[in-house]
Parts: C-alpha cells; structure tokens; sequence
C-alpha cells in the first residue's frame, strides 16, 4: 500500500482517517471514538498516530496529512482561524500543525465565521466545498441537519452567509434528559405523527415551548403510541427550525448533506412546504471536500 | 410543643415539612433533600418519619397529615387522580395514603389536568388554592415559575384552564450542559441584556431557535461580558414563553407565585409589556394552600 496522503475528520467526539492513494482512491480507512474533546491537546499527535501507523510503512515521507472539523478549535491541536464570509468554504491557506514525529506533515482547514449576525462552522464548510466539487454548478442553499444544524447560502462558490440551529442538541437532551424522556418510548415511527407536528410548528412557531410539555401530559392522560412521541417532538423541532430558517429556503434550491435518516427527516419536512431537496451523504462530501483542499495545496 | 396537624410539601427533589398549631400557626419546620424522585416506594412512610417524629410526642394521635405534590402522582406513594379543570383548585376530596405507623393519618391533596389541550399539574394547584386563601377576590391570571412553569386561568375561585412551559428545565439544560455552557460565565446580572432579549423574542418568537447558538458564537468572535449571556438566554427563553403565554396575560390581572429571583425576572419581563404582576412567595402560598386541604378535610 503506496499512501500518498492522508485525510482526517476530526470532531468532537469522533476521529476518521483515510489512507488516500496518489489518484485519490481511498486504499483504506479507521476511526475511533477519539473525539477531539476526549483527548489533551499534547495527546493529539499520538492519538492521531496510533490509528495511522500502519498507512506511513511504504509511504514517501514525510505524509502530508490534511485534517478538518473542531481539531482547528482553540482548544484543538493548532487554532486554525476563522476565515469570514462572503468567501470560498476552503481558502488557501490551511494552518501547520505543530508535530514531533518527521514523518508526518499536517494541516488544518479553517472555518468558517460570520459576524453579524455571530456564528461559526468547523468541519462543514469543508462538506460544502466538497458539495461544490461535486455538483460545481450548483447554487442556492446548503443545509447540513447534525448537533448544531447549519443552513448555508452558496452563490458562485463562495458561501455568503449561513446560520446555526441548536435543533440536534435540544432533542437529544429532550429526548434522553428532560421529563419528556418517560413520555417518548421507542417504538414504530409515527409518520403522520411527524407530518402533523412539522407543520403546527410552522404554522404556529411561537408555540413550539407550549407544546413541549403537552407530549408528557398528553401521555399521562391519554397514553402515546410507541414511536408517536419520538416522532412528534422530533417534528416540533424541526418544523420551528423550518419556521426560523425560512428566509434561507423559501423558494430555493436546497440541498441536504447530512447522515440518512436525519436527512429522512429534513428531506420530508421540506417537501411538505414543496421544496424537493437533493440528498447527499456527510462522509462522502467531507472526503471530497478534504481532496479539494489538498489540491489547493498542490496548486 | 402541640402538634395538632402537619403540612407536607413533597416535590421530585425536596421533602419539607411544618409543624402546624391547633390556630394553623406554624410550631416548627423541616426539609430534606429526599425527594420523592429518590425515594423507593415502600420508604416513603419512613421518610416522612424521619423528618417529624419528634413532632409526635406530645400530640394527640393519630397525627392528621397533608400533603401536596408529586408524592401524589402514579410513582408516588398512593396515586390521587387529577380533577379535571374547571375545577376548584383544591376539592373536597383527598386521597388517603397507606400507613403502617398508627400514630399518623396522611392526605393527598389531588393534581389537575386539562383535556384539552393536555395538561398536568400538581403541586401549583395547592400553590393557587393558597394564594385565592389569601386574595379571596382575585380573579385573573397567575404565573408560576420553575422548572415547568404554570399559567392559570382562575375565576370565580375556579382554575378555569391552564398551560404548561418547559422554560425551567430549558434553562438548566442549556446553561449547565449544551454547548453555551462554555459562554455562560458567572458574573454580574446584565438586565439590559436580559431586557434586550425578551424583547427581541417577543417580537419575533419564532426565531428562538436560531438565537440559541448565537450566544456561543457572539463569544466566540466578539466576546461576552459575565453575566450577558446568562441574562441573554434567560431573556430569550422568558420571551419565547410570554409569546406564546400572550393569550393568558394579554390585558389580564396577573399575579406571580415562585421563588423570589426568577419570579423578578417574569416581573421585569412583564412589566415590558405594560403588566404590573402581583408578586407571592411559592412557600406562602404552599403553606396556605396546605391548610386550605386541611380546612376543607375539617368541614
């Protein structure tokens, strides 16, 4: 196995390497659960080492090593800075981490950070350059439904402007933490159940904090189906995320990055609103996004 | 020291009791942490023991016991089914809970529920039966705040209907366990923010969800002052309730039953919106509501 270089998605809670041939195919893959808030910031060179080793054998040295997500935080291996937008989601210049070990040479891409009004991406805009390799024509709005989802607005390559939504977060802690946890069983997804909270939430946003604790009592007092409860918080959500989101999708062309059955979700929720999203896979985008940056190195 | 009764309030996460005189003047008090959400089932007699044995002595016995709260739901010691508003918000009828110590005679005061839209309370409704004790001709509205905060409808000494607001456990959530925590610094209270916030989410209370992460990236970028984000996301979650409460308070009395500091921030809030509240201590009104259900027991 000839590595030729290496491309890393390091966030917080997880670690994922490619061994990437000199045509960029991948020749091999590993991942941990090494996540970059799991690990001291003097622990980061090793940790990254251990997974990559066997990859750095017959390879030409030293391996160039292309890495992105919340490892360029302040807190992470090297503070990549932001770059501010309107620009491209990858800019030229990535930023050298600090290594010991002279086989290894490695470089971290910046996110991304507006200011007003304030907000930050690490790791997506490195999706949404990939989006970009991958369909180049392409303009109208990015969004990528995860932990803190992102909404992106791409015209002629660059990203103009974007904004967070707490949404994944929120129904994690709701769902596993809060008192609605007793009410949300698992269970047979309720699709209609989905459908309809989707759009009383986005008909009615104001009242997205009303209607939470309504699935407990309406529980308590009537009894929820197995997946009703899941489904419904999840369409309450998204739906008063909908509603914020608006002046970004609203009669535009939108395309989703993100894992498959959180796209599911997203995907359904718009298409009630008539807009037919295309569907692309996070891993797939942030592999082609991390070969776009490494190009720009070579160039 | 005669006890002649003895007031309980027994909520999820604190047990407190009063040693009440023959005049329904209060002879001493307790409290512990013993919730009932950390007690087994078949403690809760010792519990409760534990806490006013003393109290027994020279009481004539059996010792007549109410109590309110949680203790009264499903889990709890004996189930006392919710009435169903409108109702009074203390009825006649009290559950009786199993004992095995022949000294005392526990009574659970009954929660209330709403059909439609669900709803569930218990706990406040003692609360409301206290504070119409005290403010027999109010009629109007009452708030009260905490970790699943209440809005009444109360008249001609009924609770009319009432809504439910996860806006408590919210708070906690994001200040103490999301990603904001990192932007949550202690320090000193920024009411321009707080007051800046509710503003900004009354008016336009569908965008809550894209507020939340702002605060973390504000900080990021530009930095937050101590006490400004905590003011901030308090500000913003009290106005998103206040939205969608506005059908509750709108053009109403309005009188506030809660904890001293968070029951000042509802005020401050409302006092925005053109709304002088009344303001009551929760303990009080317990205390009132208390001897209300023993009153009523008596007749």
């Amino acid at each position: 196995m000839n590595t030729d270089w290496i491309a890393v998605d390091w966030g917080t809670s997880s670690l994922r390497a490619w061994a990437m041939g000199a045509d960029d195919t991948v020749l091999a893959d590993a991942q941990c659960a090494k996540g970059m808030g799991t690990v001291t910031p003097a622990a980061f060179e090793s940790t990254l080492l251990e997974l990559i080793t066997p990859w750095l054998e017959n390879a030409r040295l030293p391996v160039q090593i292309i890495a992105c997500g919340m490892i360029g935080a302040r807190q992470g291996w090297v503070e990549a800075p932001y770059a501010s937008v309107p620009c491209l989601p990858i800019s030229a210049s990535l930023t050298k981490a600090p290594t010991a070990d002279p086989r290894i040479n490695v470089h971290i891409v910046s996110g991304l950070s507006q200011n007003t009004p304030a907000d930050v991406m690490r790791g997506e805009e490195t999706q949404i350059a990939g989006f970009q390799a991958e369909f180049p024509k392409f303009d109208g709005i990015i969004c990528l439904p995860g932990t803190h989802t992102k909404w992106a607005h791409v015209s002629a390559g660059e990203v103009v402007s974007f904004q967070s939504f707490m949404t994944g977060e929120l129904f994690a802690f709701l769902s596993q933490h809060s008192v609605l946890k007793h009410s949300l069983r698992d269970g047979i997804w309720d699709d209609t159940a989905f459908d309809d909270a989707v759009s009383d939430s986005l008909s009615r946003p104001e009242r997205i904090c009303a209607k939470l604790f309504s699935l407990r009592a309406e529980d308590l007092l009537h009894g929820l189906n197995g997946g009703a409860g899941k489904a419904r918080l999840s369409g309450l959500l998204i739906g008063a995320e909908l509603a914020a989101a608006k002046p970004y999708w609203l009669g535009q062309m939108v395309a989703l990055i993100g894992a498959d059955g959180l796209t599911d979700l997203y995907a359904t929720a718009l298409k009630s609103q008539g807009i037919i999203a295309q569907r692309t896979d996070s891993t797939d985008m942030t592999l082609a996004g991390l070969k776009s940056a490494r190009a720009s190195i070579l160039e």
